[in-house]
């Protein structure tokens, strides 16, 4: 062992116990090379085994040099917002098709750990998203975003309207059926289908796309990842925010929506081999080199 | 009075008591002309008027010989829905800025309408669509749209996930926030933020608009006006489907929607002046001649 | 021999010596089954033989009940044009990849053929447009157009400016890139690139996609296959106009160009195993049935 | 006079005889307050004025504190790129429309500009991009551009490919008309006719954005500002490469093309009322705070 982490923690997708026969041999592996393995709580009774510590991902948090997140990317998505504040470095394994977050496949992570854990790796800071509601005055709902936050019209049938600020600056009112405020991270997810740009992940930019705008001009606008983004809704019956398509929100009339990065960043290990470009042009389908 | 038409009905916006003098104003210009003036119940109330003979919308179908809606386009598209099958002709009147389907402003209404009562109009025929939401092979809810009938993520907060067929013959799976399913008319409403194209109102097309799919090359597709489309949900939980951004109906796991031409067409009538194409210009802000 | 058709002209595709043998192995399979082959003179020098007639394409018209081409789109345009005066029916066999027009493998090509000859075919009628240019009221250019007729900035390094008529009605002034008058043939070629609707093929319409409008609601415009487009440049240095990427003409300041619906049609012969959807998902990628 | 600055240039639009009087206007209220004006060669000879020094935009770019640039943003561009190793600040000043770039109106010249020289103004500093051409090892060509370097199809009926790579990394093959690198001021001109987002011009960023790709999931990439963008042609008949519309270069067969940023930036200098927003929303014609 020549690497400068010795405590690893294997975190894996929750409810998928299809992981737990890969997770225990990566387990065993690392530990056959004298890293010492956590679990969290829920992996650990996932898995059925009682071989590993199982932590909370607080403990692991302060306890771990290393996680290893085995899922697909909403489940990196998860970890990487829960884990951020202990800038706890994280790697990605995939059972399946890979993802943009989980790039090495379970087929060849001995191998490629291996050469990771012996230094041969990248590190990759990504910025993540912080969006408030605030009601008079009063900030009544806070969640981090390392994709998107998402303001959309939920069950109200038609458009909904609101003015977008930034820096406190009035930037236009827009008719649509919502808006993403969106990462380098989220700009391969739901804002690519709404025609946003693919934000290379190695910046540090907030991109505003809006969705399905009435005024057919309303593109996409790019700002600096120290813009504030302010909301106001005019109208906010059924009218929702959901961050990482995950945690959601239901506003009400005058509640008022703020975005602004958050100060710390998720560290992400690559493998040396990795190409975020090769990356892109299996997931959109891009041709390739003739 | 040299016209074919010899009793009018004139329907006004609901809730919206402006319109109550231009809308007498009117009927007692078309009284002096020896036109019978019928108004709906709902109008007649909010005119607060029984100078006229206030009838239901039924009985207006049976008995006028024209119907003068007063309003914007969404509320033509209501009374052009409930009065279909009576085949009345419709002129659409708007007090505030021109909508594509009430063309007459009120500020010029009389000269406008005495020109077309004297024969001076066009006729156009617009085509409708009938969904229907089939449960376990019965129908749970029917509904007829003019512009569209659009199915919506809702609450969810992912992409729903839905085949599509045309005449029973597999399409797609599309993965998207919804599916717009729209005539000409509709084109230039909701399905035209979703990147749909427009078609010109004199054809009868219906055209799949995709909204937000997450595959890119997903894009719009126009059939003939006879092609029924069939779509089945592969998860339904929140999912929506509303008909001219009217009627909503939640749908449940195994349901199915089937998309057909309505058997009857909406006859609109307009003044000779009327130009589809400066309409469009004036809506989307196309540059005029130089 | 059981079919409609005794004669049947070969086609294969210019300077692609590789066609040579399967054309020929298809033209000793049909001869053996009593058909009569023609190939044309082109055809007839590439694959070196003297065994069949070689004709003109003219003659080719005047005598085959069917005409077989080898090649790949493009081939099956040029041809198409070519002989649509005559109503010959086409097939289109691909030796790559299958192609929107030429939708038979060589690989399967035997046993296709002889079901479709046996009458196991399906006919579809295709449109196609004409396109003039007028000088000072003479034309100075004609040409047949399958998939679309494209207006283009050529040379010149800023955005051309041109104003759209249809039926002599005046649509809008552009600025762009160009315009591209297309067929529902065309509507997966050029103009899917553009913005452009899919058009089922076996509609009859026409569709005007300006391509990268300065004015961002310039969408593509979908009209009925009878009106005719016209186009009056405001600036023509450098600009110029193409059909089907085949035939070109430079346009000059003061020319205009007038497109409208070929009268005669295309007839393309099915397998009855042909799906147009199915052909869709595979060249455009969409996902499959899971 | 308390201002900073003590030398004026002013830099009127060749060929445009309209700007004399505003221009000579602007010359004598300057003097009055005692700054020095002085005008270049073309200016002059088109103002028919000797009453100030005439200089080449080399010694303006010496001499001057400050360069007020009177015209439109095509204007704009040329004498930025001109005097871009100068590090002359520069005010942009139009006679009609106002331009992202000239965002002073001459109406209100006077007023603005006044105080803007006492100290009421803001800087701004923008990117610009250098394009090479690379025959056979060698630069043929060389050009600055401060909107954006375009790679485009020119004369050829269809569509052009070539590779793309950013910092020797490839990433795509693309087969389009075109690719626009742009800067963040060129993201509302041609690019976001192509698709591209708007990018803040306070962002240090280059945007890929392809024109018209074949594959519709080839969207714009947006790269941080250092990173060196190569194109490497796979046929190059007719195509061509132009900067801001500008400075064009025809491609022969084996070019490669680099894209790369300049090490000086331009400073723009704003009256203090200046709004960027409020430019998007008058340009692209945004809805306004109700």
């Amino acid at each position: 062992m020549s690497s400068s982490f010795t405590t690893i923690a294997l975190i894996g997708k929750h409810k998928n116990p299809e992981i737990a026969i890969p997770l225990l041999n990566l387990a065993e592996h690392l530990t056959k090379k004298n890293y010492k393995v956590l679990l969290d709580h829920l992996t650990a009774s996932q898995v059925c085994s009682n071989q590993y510590p199982a932590l909370s991902l607080e403990e692991i948090g302060e306890q771990a040099d290393l996680a290893v997140v085995m899922g697909g990317d909403g489940t990196m998505l998860n970890i990487a917002r829960m884990l951020v504040s202990y800038d706890v470095p994280l790697i990605g394994i995939n059972q399946g098709r890979l993802g943009f977050l989980t790039d090495l496949s379970v087929d060849t992570m001995f191998e490629t750990l291996d050469k990771m854990l012996a230094g041969q790796y990248t590190t990759e800071r990504r910025m993540l998203l912080y969006a408030e509601v605030i009601r008079d005055d009063v900030s009544v709902f806070g969640s981090l975003a390392f994709n998107d936050v998402v303001l959309y019209r939920g069950m109200s049938s038609g458009m909904i309207e609101f003015e977008v600020r930034v820096n406190n600056e009035y930037v236009n009112t827009l008719r649509s059926d919502g808006l993403i405020v969106t990462t380098p991270t989220g700009s391969t997810a739901y804002a690519l289908s709404s025609g946003g740009p693919i934000l290379h992940p190695g910046l540090d930019l907030i991109a505003l796309v809006p969705v399905c705008p009435h005024t057919l001009s309303n593109r996409p606008i790019v700002i600096g990842p120290d813009a504030s983004v302010q909301i106001q809704m005019h109208s906010a019956a059924n009218v929702r925010i959901n961050c990482d398509s995950h945690s959601c929100f239901d506003l009400e009339q005058t509640d008022n929506i703020a975005v602004r990065r958050f100060p710390k960043t998720v560290r992400l290990l690559h493998s040396i081999n990795h190409s975020y470009y090769r990356m892109l042009r299996e997931k959109l389908g891009w041709s390739e080199l003739p």
